[in-house]
């Protein structure tokens, strides 16, 4: 069984971030959820993170879904091959946010259904074609449970050779994803279908109540059932796959963004595997997917932004780099009262 | 009488805008308010905004207040023009996160009480050496504030004249300025000073109630006074100086990041004079200050970002940068579906 390492974060390196940033020419604790953030990062690096952070990785897992058959997504599911080509050739709204972000994007297949050109930025290291439809069985095998989660880990190791990200950002593409995604949910965070399961990309109200049949009989099904067994029944190749490589990233000390829903799947599964890991782990922003806030509360993690999106592709996680970004210079590139000759108050109460 | 003439935004740039937005490689409506936005921005520039926003200024506007001799705030008066050396020495918060956004700071002295050593960053247009005590007399003459307008649009000028910024952050830095904020806020928007007075940078619980003594006695003076009355009576220099820099980048077709309380009475001083200045105005974030949400209602601007910040300086406005660069981006980076030969969705519901 699929095992893996993963020590706690340094809480002794957010306390001494905390006390830094007590000191820092501003009212105490007036930036709010950036001086958080900023000690969050102190304790996943073990000490102030570094500033500016120039290397930021976006890693997009992509994968196809037996469940599509049941007619539970609005897109064919042909979309998750062109879309992947569009990630690759830089002009879907991942590119456009990375750029914002000054990140490189790579993209993982985990499992898409056709064959996919070679690209340098493209780690082919697909686990099967597409899962099973898993309103008529399993959706994957046990062994392939594990080799997404090794494809996870080996993809975020080739990451760190060829690019040595301080960051990382995980997003997802694959037709039909919500829908294997909600159930994962379900299961490991002990939701009911009927808080979880949501539109997606827009499907309509028959494909709705569809998508919640599948995800209810599903979930049903999997009653308690341990994490193994949830990812082999409902699980995606690509929610599966980003387990791993954010289980990786945590094992090498790298704060992780969380984009939306689907990464919401595979955070429960990542730490269901290995909790800790949850601790390098930053909810970037509150998708306006059904469930996803039902998600974050069972990770009790807290999103930074908050602005009604709802695509994946980590488009929602690259665009809290610059917050990242802002806590890391707040630390390094802001004096105290002492440094700079600044009067302090008179008074101490915090507002 | 201070006026200014400003055409409202194009509607029809904006209609073009969400009519491409709509045909990008996604769902329709799911990049939410990055959508909205990137809408707004082409509003304001009559067409698609520039992307990637190469030139960003943030001002910061300066002033000192009489009313901090009614003991109001947690800091001494001195630290304003401590604050402000520091802004000129690049290492204050705005620095930091200006640093993110990759904006230039400009400081201007609209009012500082003590004498500041020229900078090339600083525009030094003093109308006084701080306000008065606005518990015993005006803050302010009638020609003050007239000039302080006046002074706020130079301001602009010089910084176009200098930079030519594609867009535009305003901040503040004024010990006891919440408390002019407080009660322009009561006068100009009709609300109730229980609402809207807070501890700033967080005066203890005698303190707040001095404040909002100060506030509700000069409010009640003011009842439905038009703005020239309540800006000399309660104003700042600053406050109202800033109310002259957005009005000129109004007039400009610069979009204007507001940034926290003390900018939001800028916006409704500016809106008191000229209404459609607002049009340009996008909320940057929700502080955690009483009464900025009040503000905001009154104006009727929904904030991009919510991170409990409390600062001022322009440390809000400058982390809402890199969303105005997004939804630039989204519009002129993403392919339409067509373009990327990519399936479109086989439903049309809207999630």
């Amino acid at each position: 069984m699929f095992d893996i390492s993963i020590p706690p974060v340094d809480r002794n390196a957010a306390r001494a971030a905390h006390e830094r940033i007590c000191r820092l020419t501003k009212p105490v604790g007036s930036l709010g959820r950036i001086e958080e953030l900023a000690e969050w990062l102190a304790a996943i690096h073990g000490g102030f993170p570094p500033s500016p952070y120039e290397r930021r990785a976006i890693v997009v897992g992509a994968g196809d879904h037996g469940i599509t058959a049941e007619n539970v997504s609005a897109y064919p599911a042909e979309v998750t091959p062109q879309m992947v080509g569009a990630f690759l050739g830089g002009f879907a709204a991942i590119n456009a946010f990375a750029r914002v972000a000054r990140a490189e994007v790579f993209v993982a297949n985990f499992g898409v259904a056709s064959a996919l050109p070679a690209h340098p930025r493209l780690f082919d290291v697909a686990v099967g074609a597409g899962t099973r439809n898993f309103a008529h069985e399993a959706a994957m095998e046990p062994a392939e449970v594990e080799a997404a989660l090794q494809a996870g880990v080996g993809v975020f190791e080739r990451v760190r050779d060829e690019f040595d990200p301080q960051i990382v950002a995980l997003g997802d593409m694959g037709i039909g994803n919500t829908t294997s995604a909600a159930a994962m949910i379900c299961a490991l965070a002990q939701a009911a279908p009927e808080d979880v399961v949501g539109r997606g990309t827009g499907v309509d109200d028959d494909g709705l109540r569809r998508k919640l049949g599948a995800v209810s009989s599903a979930v049903a099904r999997l009653n308690g059932a341990p994490w193994p067994v949830v990812a082999s029944a409902v699980g995606g190749y690509e929610i599966v796959g980003l387990a791993g490589v954010l289980l990786a990233a945590a094992r090498a000390g790298v704060p992780i963004l969380l984009d939306g829903f689907i990464v919401a799947a595979s955070a429960l599964l990542a730490r269901a595997i290995a909790p800790t890991s949850i601790e390098y782990c930053i909810a970037a922003h509150r998708s306006r997917e059904t469930g996803h806030a039902v998600a974050l509360r069972a990770l009790g993690l807290v999103p930074l932004l908050d602005l009604d999106l709802r695509l994946g592709e980590a488009s929602g996680a690259a665009l809290a780099f610059p917050l990242c970004e802002a806590a890391a210079r707040m630390i390094a590139e802001m004096k105290t009262f002492d440094e700079a000759g600044v009067s302090e108050a008179q008074q101490t109460v915090e507002a």
